[in-house]
């Protein structure tokens, strides 16, 4: 029989991880939760995903939208091998107890703090170690972009000392309330950001410096990369290495693609659902080796680079599959690489 | 008898250094060139600076606009002791050979080649250098906050390395034509960018590697520094060593200032001439050193910061002062120093 997921939240990331979930021919999607009847409730209805309230007292607004309900958000998790919390930061910690108080072992998103869970998860980076845990956090888009880029430089040359800068997207392109505009702002100001010690619950023993910057763009993060290595590699050995990896997509010499904007229009060209971008986009001609000093840039599409991290953390939970086969098979229904 | 001097293009950074020259008891501005009569050129004649038209065959345009000429800039050149070139990047090659012509020395902007001139400038880095030099350029204003930035650690402490991701704005506030707009760019995706061989002119033997990117800000540039140091101080002296510098401005904590903006604000606020910021602006919260690695962010008002810097160099160049004396005269005159 095959894998019972529920879908809590059904915003920017759970109804990505729905689709792909969908997509799987080991699980079946037994629904999405939802705290509000807006456009994306009726988007699941259109999808044919059995949609769940999460809070009773609004059961009357699905209602009143003409929105079935197939039940409580309650009912899903009980029904659920697994449950994906896709709610905005900090709520998933509020939903701990209930999944908790139902046995139903639940993935959190990276906007939730590592001490909430017994492991944090990056696919590349760690995935057995989240076999058989109740409780595991999938980490955020950068880290996940910084851990899959890690982790093969780690294997190969031994990482002496990472330094990245993230000079990060201010919001999403449909949060049109946050800034900044017309602005380079230090964000935090104070160092490390919290990326350092993030990729630090993937890679406990990294030695890792973050610092980040906030900027008026919305449609990717770009991290300017510093990895100091124990080895030294010439570029090329090192382009062929990261071009080796499925979830890393090495920007051809010439393509023509100087940025988010142009990176977004290659993935749409290519029929992309909603545009996306599950890879790390690494610019080929940014691969630098200067004595023992890796430099590069590469951008993170922070709407759904987690996607297929959330897919496997699934199967590495349950037991059901080792990294390479879930690797491969999410790769291969999500149609991952370009 | 005063220095006579003659400021050649009188746009961003002619019309500030023409002022700055103004102010300067041991200096006599003798006049500014320009090539067409527009608004600047009017402002050049409302603030009493006699003006030259750079292009003969224009000079009819001047009579009809109404703008009185002293005559040609060739003339302007004959008369001066020294010509500070503040003309469009490549235009102040084109001019070479006039100041040659006139055995005028000259100073040029960071726009042009370092191989054009005899020496590149920075007041705190180099300025005995341009001592007796026909040539001088004076480096750009990231170069120039750069090198403000590693005189004092390489004194004090030594540099190993210093890594610098620059993340610049896309064009001044009045570059209506520049982008990016809503994107990240690396520019230049092959690195390293130019800035780091360009700080390898004042300081011919530090190990630096810099990244550029663009982003879709007009009012500073903001620097990403690491410097692996020789030495390992605690980042309160590293913050004490800066603070005691005359061009740098140590944000401090809890002024409420968290990009460039609000400095901008706060330069405009204290009356400064065109919102001008001529100090290279640390975040004193940001200023970490993790083992021999310091951390720093630094906000570069690309406008302006190389103002004393070519008031310097005037000095400099015809040897009327050392170091010490000129800088604290430009400071002084120019009030600079929050």
């Amino acid at each position: 029989m095959s894998i019972q997921v529920a879908v809590n939240g059904y915003g920017t990331i759970g109804k990505r991880v729905a689709d792909a979930v969908a997509l799987q021919p080991d699980m079946e999607l037994i629904g999405v939760g939802k705290t509000r009847p807006n456009h994306e409730a009726e988007l699941a209805i259109e999808n044919g995903y059995p949609l769940y309230a999460a809070i009773e007292d609004r059961i009357d607004l699905f209602d009143e939208a003409g929105l079935e309900l197939a039940g409580t958000v309650e009912e899903m998790v009980e029904a659920a091998d697994i449950v994906v919390d896709a709610c905005p930061s900090g709520i998933g910690a509020d939903n701990k107890s209930l999944y908790e108080a139902h046995d139903t072992p639940a993935l959190y998103q990276g906007g939730e703090d590592a001490d909430l869970v017994d492991v944090s998860f990056n696919a590349r980076g760690n995935f057995d170690e989240a076999t058989g845990a109740d409780h595991v956090r999938v980490v955020s888009c950068n880290t996940t972009g910084l851990s899959r880029l890690l982790a093969p430089l780690q294997e190969e040359y031994g990482v002496e000392k990472a330094r990245v800068t993230l000079v990060r997207r201010g919001g999403d392109p449909a949060q049109t309330g946050r800034g900044p505009i017309n602005d380079i702002l230090p964000n935090p100001v104070s160092l490390p950001s919290h990326h350092g010690p993030d990729v630090n619950t993937i890679f406990p023993d990294l030695a890792i410096d973050t610092l980040g910057l906030k900027v008026p763009a919305t449609l990717m993060h770009t991290h300017s990369v510093n990895v100091t290595l124990e080895s030294t590699p010439d570029a090329d050995a090192v382009r062929e290495l990261l071009d080796e990896q499925t979830r890393t997509f090495l920007i051809p010499e010439g393509a023509g693609i100087d940025g988010a904007g142009a990176l977004k229009e290659f993935a749409m060209d290519r029929g992309r659902p909603r545009a996306d971008i599950w890879e790390n986009c690494i610019w080929s001609e940014s691969v630098s080796v200067e004595g023992s000093d890796l430099y590069l840039f590469q951008a993170i599409h922070q709407e759904s680079d987690v996607v297929p991290e959330n897919v496997d953390a699934i199967r590495a939970v349950l037991g059901t599959a080792d990294a390479a086969e879930s690797i491969e098979r999410t790769n291969g229904t999500m149609e991952i690489g370009f």
